[in-house]
C-alpha cells in the first residue's frame, strides 16, 4: 500500500499558523466552492412512507445475499467487505450519488494501534485506549477501578471492538486498493493532554490521494471506494429510499425502497440487510425531541433524516445514545436557510478575532476543538429561561481578513470572490454593531427574539481592549486560547509574526473596517439509533439480535457517549463496525425468498 | 364541591419565611418519615420480559371495555373517567399498592382558567396562556408572530387541549367526590415575572383534604381517587406488570401482564388499553441514553422504568420529548443508594446557607425554582471535559439548623431524631472541609473522581464573607437570590427577623458548628415517550392512531418541551389528558375477544 512520507503534516505548534504553511493544515472539511451540492443531492428524495414491515408475500424485484442501505462512509465499506467475502451485494442509496456525509469530510479515520504505528514501534495498548475512551465518553461515570471503567457492558464491548477491528478493516481496504491511506503520525487526539491519553498522536489515517491539506479526503475516499465497489461487482442503485423491512418468521429477509418515479422495489436479502443510512440531523422534529441541546441543524448529508429509527422500531429495536451528536459550530444563516452545502466550522479562522455574545463579552475559547466549542452555545440561564449564548458573533479586522481568509474548513473569513453573504461589515465598531443588530433582527423568529444588548458596542470595545492585552502577552487569562496542541492544528492561516509565543492571538486593530458573522451550534451528524451488538446486529428489547438486520455508522447507537475522541473518531470506528458487520452477515443462514424473483 | 377558604396560603412574599408561618408553605413533597417505601412498593416487581406483541390467539383471563395500565396520577383519573362513561374497567398496577409517583407529591394541579378563577372574575385568556407555555417550552424557537408560536403543530394542539380540558376534568373529579379541591388563589406560576404571564396566580388546585401545608396532598389525592374507583366498581389489580400488547388486525385488543408468582395474565380490552405507567427515571441505561443531562435518578416511584417504551415500539410508536424531564435537585447519597424514599429538594432550606462547588465558590441562586436549579449541576466545561458543578455542597450554620430544620419537602436541614445520615459536620470550616472531602471520596467511583480543590476551605471563607455582605444588605449581587415571588414560596422556615428586606438570606455565623450535605440534579420523572394526539391515542410513524392504544402522563410525550410552567404543571395536564383519553376510548368500536373468556 503506497504511503507518502508526510511527517511534515503536524510537526509542532508552528503548523498552520502562517501563510507559508497552509499546505500543512489538517482539518476536516472541503473547499466552500465544493460545498454546494452536486446536482441531484439536494433535490427531493422519494417521500417517506409508512415504515410498517411487510410480510414476505410477493416476488422480490431483486435478490442479493446482502443488501446494504446507504452509500456513504458506512455503507461503502460494508458493501465492499461483504462482496470480498463472496456475497452478492445490492447497495441502495437514497441520494442520486454515492458519498453521504463522508463526501463532505476530510475523511480522517481514527485507527488505534494501526499498522504504521506498529511498524514504527509506537505502543498503543488496549487497556490505555479503553481508559481514554471511557473517560471521555461518560465523564461523570468514569471509574478507572471499575471492570468496565464506568461504561455499561455494552459500551465497553463496543469500544473493545473498535480497538480490535479498526486496523484490520483499514488494512483490508488498503490492500484491496479501495482505500489507500497515508499516516498522520503527528496529529494529536482531541484530548491529547489528559493523563489517560498514553498515545496522544499517531492514530489518524487519511486517504492517500487526498491533497496535502487533506480537505478533499472525503471526495477522494468516496470516489476510491465507489470505484472499487463497481470494479468488484457491487450492484449500486442510487435514488432508492428504503422505506420498510420485509419480514418472515421474525427474521428480516429484505427491504422495500421507493424511487422518484413512485415505484416500490422489493429487494430480498438471503443473509442480511445492513443499514448505514446516517443520523437524523435533517429532521427538525427528531432533533428537538432527542438531542441534549437545541441545535440548528448541521453538515450531514441532507438525506440524513433518521429513516432507520422508524424502520427498525417495529422489530423491537431499542434506541441508545439518542441525546448526543458529533458537534461543531455552524454559521447561523446557512443553517436557517437549510443550505445543503453547509459545512461545519472545524477551524475558526483568524488571530485578531474574537467571539462575543449579545452583550459584547467573550464567553469561550474560540480555538477550542469544535465539538467542545459547540457545547458553549447551549449554556442555559435558569434565571431568565434562555440560552444567552445561542448565537455568538465572530468579529475580526482587516488583518485577519487579509491573512486568514480561506475557502476551506468551514471558515467564515472567506477570500474575495467567494460567497460572503454571511459577512457583516462596519467601518467602525459602532457601525458594525448596528449592522449586526439589523442582521439579527432578520432571525428573531428563530432565535427566541435574540437582540443585542443596548451597551453591546461599549462592551465590545472593552472586550477588545482586554483581549488585545492578552494577545500582546500571548496569554489568554480568561479562556486559555492557544494552550493545547490541538488548537494550533485548528488555528488556520494567520499572518506570520516573528517570535510570538501564541499564534492563535493578535491584537484587533483600533482602525476599521471590521467584519462579523453569526455563529451557533450544530452537528456533523447525530450519534443515536438502534443498539447493535459489536457485530452490528440490531438488538431487540430483550437484547437478542433481530435475525438478518444489521446497522453500521451514524444510523445506529454509538458507544462514544458524549465524546469526540479525535479527528476521525467518526469514520475509524465506522469502518471497524462495517468490517465486523460484513463478517457476521456472511455467517448468517441463507434465507431464500419464498417466492421466485419476478421477471417483469 | 366543598372548598375551604385558604387565601392565607400565599398572601405575599412573607410566606414560609418564619417559624410561625410554616403551616402556610405550599411545596410539593411529603414528610421524610413518609418517604420510606410502604411495604411492597420497593420490593422487586415482576421481572421484565419480552415486549414483543402477541396475537389474539387464546382465551383471555379477563375482559373489560377499557384496560388502564398504571394506578397513579394518570391511571386513576383515566379509570374513573372511563368508568363514569359506563365502561367496565380493569386497572393494572405494577406495584403492590396504588399511587405511583403521585403518592409522593403534594399533588398540586395546575388548571388554567379553572372554575374558582372564573367565579372570581379572573381572566385567563387562551391566547395568553398559549404564549406563556410556548415561550417556556421552546425558548429558542418561541415566536409570538408564528401561528403556532414557534411550537410544532403537535405541541401547539396538545397545549390547547390542556387549556380546554384541565378544568372540566378537575370539575368532574370534584363533582363525583373523587378529588375535591381547594383553590390556591395566590400561588404564583414558576415564571410569574415574565411578560408572557398575564395570569401569574390562581391556576393551582390541591386536594381539599390535604393538611394546611399541603405536603400530604398526594397521599390524600391517591386515597380519595382510589376509594372512588373501588366505590364505582373499577377492577383494581395490583402487582401486575404489563409486558406486551395483544394485537389483532393492526389493533390493540388487550395486554399481557405478569405477577410475582410467575403467571401471565391476558386481559382483553373491547375498546382500548390506556397506558399511564410513568417515565423512565429508574432505568439507568435509558436515562444515560436519552436525557439531556447525566442525572442521578430521582423521586419517581421506583416502578417507573420506562416499560411503555419497549411495549409501544413494535406497533410503530414514535418517541418524542425524550431529552427533557421534570427536574429537581436531589441528595447525592440517597440517589446513589437508590433509596426508594428519595424525595426531590423542592425547597432548599435555610437563610444562613449557601451552595458551593468543589472549589468553594457559589455558582447559583440556591432559591431558584427547583427545575431550573437542577439544570445548574450540568454545566459542561469543554476545556476540561468535565461537569464542574455535578455535585454542589450545601453549607449551613447552627442558626439555620435551629430554625430551618424540617422533615418536609425534601429539605436537607432535618430536625433531631430524623435520618440525618446525609449531614456532614465540622466545628470549624476547616474541619467541615475535611469531612466533606472524606465523604466525597466515598463517591468518587460515581462522580468521575470528583474531589475538593486544595484551596476549598480558603475559598469557602471568602465566599461566606461575600455572601454575608450581600445578606446584610439583602441584595445578592452575584445570583439574585430572593428577587422573584416564587423564591419566597420555596424559602422554607427561617428565623423571624424584624424588617429584613430579603428573607432568603442571613449572614452565616463566624462560629461553628457547621453543617453540609452533597447535592446533585435529578428528576421528578421524565417527560418522553410515544407521541399521542390530543385524545391520548398513540400515533404510529405516519401520524395515524394505533387503534385501541392510548397513553396518558409521564409514559408518553409531554408537549411541555423543557418547561416547568408552574407547580402542578405535571398533574394538571395529566388529568386533562386522562379525561380526553377516556372520552376517546369510550367512542372506540367494540372489539370482542376472538376466543371466549377462560373459566379456569
Amino acid at each position: 500500500m503506497p504511503k507518502r512520507d508526510n511527517r511534515r503534516v503536524v510537526t509542532g505548534v508552528t503548523l498552520g499558523v502562517s501563510d507559508h504553511t497552509r499546505d500543512c493544515e489538517v482539518l476536516m472539511s472541503i473547499p466552500q466552492q465544493a460545498q454546494r451540492p452536486a446536482s441531484g443531492t439536494a433535490g427531493p428524495s422519494p417521500a417517506r412512507q409508512s415504515a410498517s414491515p411487510v410480510p414476505d408475500d410477493r416476488a422480490p424485484d431483486a435478490v442479493a445475499d446482502v443488501v446494504v442501505v446507504g452509500g456513504g462512509g458506512g455503507g461503502l465499506p460494508t458493501a465492499l467487505f461483504s462482496r470480498w467475502l463472496g456475497n452478492e451485494v445490492v447497495l441502495l442509496e437514497k441520494a442520486d450519488e454515492l458519498g453521504g456525509t463522508a463526501r463532505k469530510a476530510a475523511f480522517w479515520y481514527w485507527v488505534p494501534n494501526n499498522e504504521p504505528m506498529r511498524a514504527a514501534g509506537i505502543v498503543d495498548d488496549e487497556a490505555d485506549f479503553l481508559r481514554y475512551v471511557a473517560r471521555l465518553a461518560r465523564p461523570t461515570a468514569y471509574d478507572p477501578d471499575s471492570p468496565t471503567l464506568g461504561l455499561t457492558r455494552w459500551e465497553y464491548d463496543m469500544c473493545r471492538a473498535i480497538y480490535e477491528s479498526a486496523s484490520p478493516a483499514a488494512e483490508l481496504l488498503a490492500e484491496k486498493g479501495a482505500l489507500e491511506y497515508r499516516h498522520c503520525p503527528d496529529v494529536p487526539d482531541y484530548w491529547s493532554e489528559i493523563p489517560e491519553d498514553k498515545t496522544p498522536t499517531g492514530r489518524v489515517l487519511v486517504p492517500a490521494g487526498a491533497r496535502e491539506s487533506m480537505s478533499d479526503g472525503g471526495l477522494v475516499g468516496v470516489a476510491s471506494m465507489g470505484a472499487a465497489a463497481r470494479r468488484d461487482g457491487v450492484d449500486i442503485r442510487t435514488g432508492h429510499r428504503a422505506q420498510r423491512l420485509v419480514v418472515r418468521d421474525g427474521a428480516v429477509v429484505g427491504v422495500e425502497a421507493t424511487t422518484a418515479d413512485g415505484r416500490t422495489h422489493r429487494i430480498a436479502a438471503r443473509k442480511a440487510v445492513v443499514f448505514a443510512t446516517g443520523g437524523f440531523t435533517h429532521d427538525v422534529d427528531l432533533r428537538r425531541n432527542f438531542l441534549h441541546a437545541p441545535v440548528y441543524g448541521g453538515c450531514a448529508a441532507t438525506t440524513n433524516e433518521g429513516d432507520f429509527l422508524a424502520i427498525a422500531g417495529p422489530v423491537g429495536a431499542q434506541l441508545r445514545n439518542m441525546n448526543y451528536a458529533w458537534m461543531c459550530p455552524i454559521p447561523l444563516e446557512r443553517a436557517v436557510a437549510r443550505d445543503p452545502g453547509l459545512i461545519g466550522m472545524f477551524s475558526v479562522a483568524g488571530d485578531s478575532m474574537v467571539f462575543v455574545d449579545k452583550t459584547g463579552h467573550r464567553v469561550v475559547n474560540e480555538k477550542l476543538q469544535y465539538n467542545e466549542l459547540a457545547q458553549r452555545f447551549f449554556t442555559y440561564d435558569g434565571e431568565k429561561g434562555e440560552y444567552p449564548h445561542l448565537v455568538l458573533i465572530q468579529i475580526w479586522d482587516q488583518r485577519s481578513q487579509d491573512h486568514s481568509a480561506s475557502d476551506e474548513y468551514g471558515r467564515l473569513i472567506v477570500p474575495p470572490g467567494t460567497d460572503d453573504s454571511h459577512v457583516i461589515r462596519g467601518e467602525t465598531l459602532d457601525e458594525l454593531a448596528e449592522a449586526i443588530a439589523a442582521r439579527l433582527d432578520r432571525y428573531k423568529g428563530v432565535t427566541g427574539g435574540l437582540t443585542l444588548a443596548p451597551d453591546f458596542a461599549d462592551n465590545l470595545r472593552r472586550t477588545i481592549d482586554r483581549f488585545n492585552a492578552f494577545a500582546e502577552r500571548g496569554v489568554d487569562e480568561d479562556f486559555h486560547r492557544g494552550e493545547k496542541p490541538i488548537q494550533f492544528v485548528f488555528n488556520g492561516p494567520v499572518r506570520e509574526e516573528p517570535d510570538r509565543a501564541n499564534p492563535t492571538m493578535w491584537p484587533i486593530s483600533g482602525q476599521g473596517p471590521y467584519y462579523a458573522a453569526l455563529v451557533t451550534g450544530g452537528t456533523l451528524d447525530t450519534k443515536g439509533g438502534p443498539r447493535t451488538n459489536p457485530d452490528g446486529q440490531v438488538l431487540d428489547d430483550t437484547g437478542a439480535p433481530v435475525p438478518g438486520l444489521y446497522g453500521v455508522g451514524n444510523c445506529v447507537a454509538s458507544a462514544s457517549g458524549q465524546a469526540y475522541w479525535a479527528g476521525g473518531a467518526t469514520l475509524g470506528p465506522i469502518i471497524a463496525f462495517a468490517h465486523r458487520a460484513a463478517q457476521a452477515a456472511d455467517r448468517e443462514p441463507v434465507r431464500e425468498p419464498s417466492t421466485q424473483l419476478t421477471t417483469a
